[in-house]
């Protein structure tokens, strides 16, 4: 039986928490490449928070899936067939192909990996997506100075783990807020953040260990989640204190609109709240790549991969992300990486 | 009998909004300089909704008003007698003596002022701090570009009447929102706005109403009220609108905390909000000064006094201010002004 081209649909929008059966699991012929193209197969797929937001109809940051189509998502792959000059058989690609085994593109939008720069699988965490994500955050819209302190929600992920190490590298205080003892341990002991709040453990005293674990205020608040965290930590914002509002995963489910904090908080404070989306500034990262890179290199800042095997297991994952249960950037591997023992 | 120094204290918190007998209107006798101070008559009284903050014990800004304290607020006074060689009895100058009829003062953050170059009362409004405040927050945080449309509220206000002003001078779309019809028709028929919003005739169907006068969406709000104009305008921002943050005038008289919007109008819009308070910028005003009093004088910029005579009446005014019933800037005349016809 000639291979088949694995595709993960969606099938239905969910109300509130996604659940299996609004994923479809099919099998399609391989598509050939046109005159241009080149078909892939996928090795690595990302499982990312905003695509909570693709499978409803409500209006979001850019075209929603439209049921019957294919996940959508970034993704590592390796050219199995070419009819485009720019890419041969064997390259590997940072590409958008979503959740499938194999993909065509034009190739517009893909970048060519160079396997011996960095793992393949980094291209969709520390140094993709999401550690850019961290960055442009932190930097353009948080403006660390030495001596803050910087607070980051979701602190094990992809994005605020990275957070986190910058703001260390910058002088800063740097305080996590994580859910459950490995992950808070992983935040201080692994990645050196001087402290972190296990809002699990706290819980109804979120309130009392953030003040604990941040006696001079917080400068910068890094969101990631929202809720009963972002609720814990806004009354204990500083004056002038900056807020990148880059997710907010524990309301992504919630189909009514939930109550946000009262503005003269923000007023009295003079706070800054900016919501932005990584994607809006992909041409402005040369500050980025002059220091993310590197540091990652020379271990300064690290990073942890949570890989599901197979893309059957994707849904799971993806309603398992929205719940917190991953620990570390979560991939899917789809399909064998020749570069990775 | 000698004359004696009227003051209105603050009696008692408001718990809510403010009553009269919150205040204690009584003479004490009239201070005398010291070496290097002077004492002055004060002739305007600026009445502005931050002072309901400084009646509450709540956090604020700045320092509260002590009980049995007079009110603060800013105030344009003449010279009565000098031992400050700085300042010689006739002066004109700005000075923040609150609600009193003298002051003594060592002049150390006093201004002098010119009546010829504008009227007296004009420090207290278009050319000081509504003027500041509302030049700072629509050009410092607001960057309005040409063609996009900025919505203020409170628009018939001291301070909102200069941001739909200055956001036409930079070739804007001004839309205001204002309570009453003669508010509304002095906002676009004097002050040149495109439309202005009646909050008050459109009741549950303002945002619609909002949606009219703004067409192409909303690419700046000017925040002075919150409450249920806030609601009506956060939902027709566009992507990457700015909101700068000056007061939340309809809910400084609540007790409780107020829900705010959902977070993930933000997020998805990537809006920027930020509060702020003029007089952390003081020295950063080269440019409302180079551009605001030369448009003042040309009458390109206009603005409106509310005037209330005598200080006794300061207390009901101030009362009226926080409900919007004031139709301009409200200014107490607490003696005469010897340079006004």
């Amino acid at each position: 039986m000639a291979q088949m081209n694995r595709r993960v649909l969606l099938k239905s929008r969910p109300q509130g928490e996604p659940a299996a059966d609004n994923f479809e699991i099919t099998d399609a012929p391989i598509p050939e490449p046109g005159e241009g193209e080149y078909l892939s197969r996928t090795i690595w797929l990302s499982l990312d928070p905003y695509m909570r937001g693709r499978m409803s109809e409500a209006k979001g940051y850019a075209a929603n899936v439209g049921l019957g189509e294919p996940m959508v998502g970034g993704t590592v792959g390796q050219i199995v067939k070419s009819r485009n000059p720019k890419f041969r058989e064997g390259d590997f690609v940072l590409e958008y192909s979503g959740w499938q085994s194999h993909a065509v593109s034009n190739g517009a939008a893909s970048m060519k990996l160079d396997p011996n720069a960095a793992p393949l699988s980094a291209a969709l965490s520390v140094l993709g997506m999401p550690g850019q994500t961290a960055w442009w955050g932190l930097m353009q819209i948080g403006k660390p100075k030495a001596g803050e302190t910087v607070v980051v929600s979701a602190a094990s992920g992809a994005v605020g783990s990275v957070v986190g190490q910058l703001a260390k590298l910058h002088g800063c205080r740097a305080v996590g807020i994580a859910g459950g003892k490995d992950k808070c341990d992983y935040v201080t002991k692994e990645l050196g953040f001087d402290a972190c709040v296990d809002y699990k453990a706290a819980g109804d005293g979120l309130f009392k260990a953030v003040r604990q674990a941040c006696p001079k205020g917080i400068d910068v608040y890094f969101e990631n989640v929202g809720g009963a965290v972002q609720a814990a930590v806004l009354p204990q914002l500083n004056d002038f204190a900056r807020v990148p509002l880059c997710g907010l995963i524990s309301q992504y489910n919630q189909m009514q609109m939930a109550p946000g904090p009262d503005w003269r908080l923000l007023l009295v404070k003079r706070v800054l709240v900016q919501g932005f989306i990584v994607s809006d500034h992909f041409a402005e990262m040369q500050g980025f790549w002059q220091e993310v890179p590197p540091a990652v290199k020379a271990g300064r800042i690290k990073y942890r991969e949570d890989i599901v095997k197979g893309l059957d297991n994707a849904p799971a994952a993806f309603i398992g992300l929205l719940k917190g249960d991953n620990f570390g950037k979560l991939l899917v591997q789809v399909s064998d990486d020749p570069t990775r023992k």
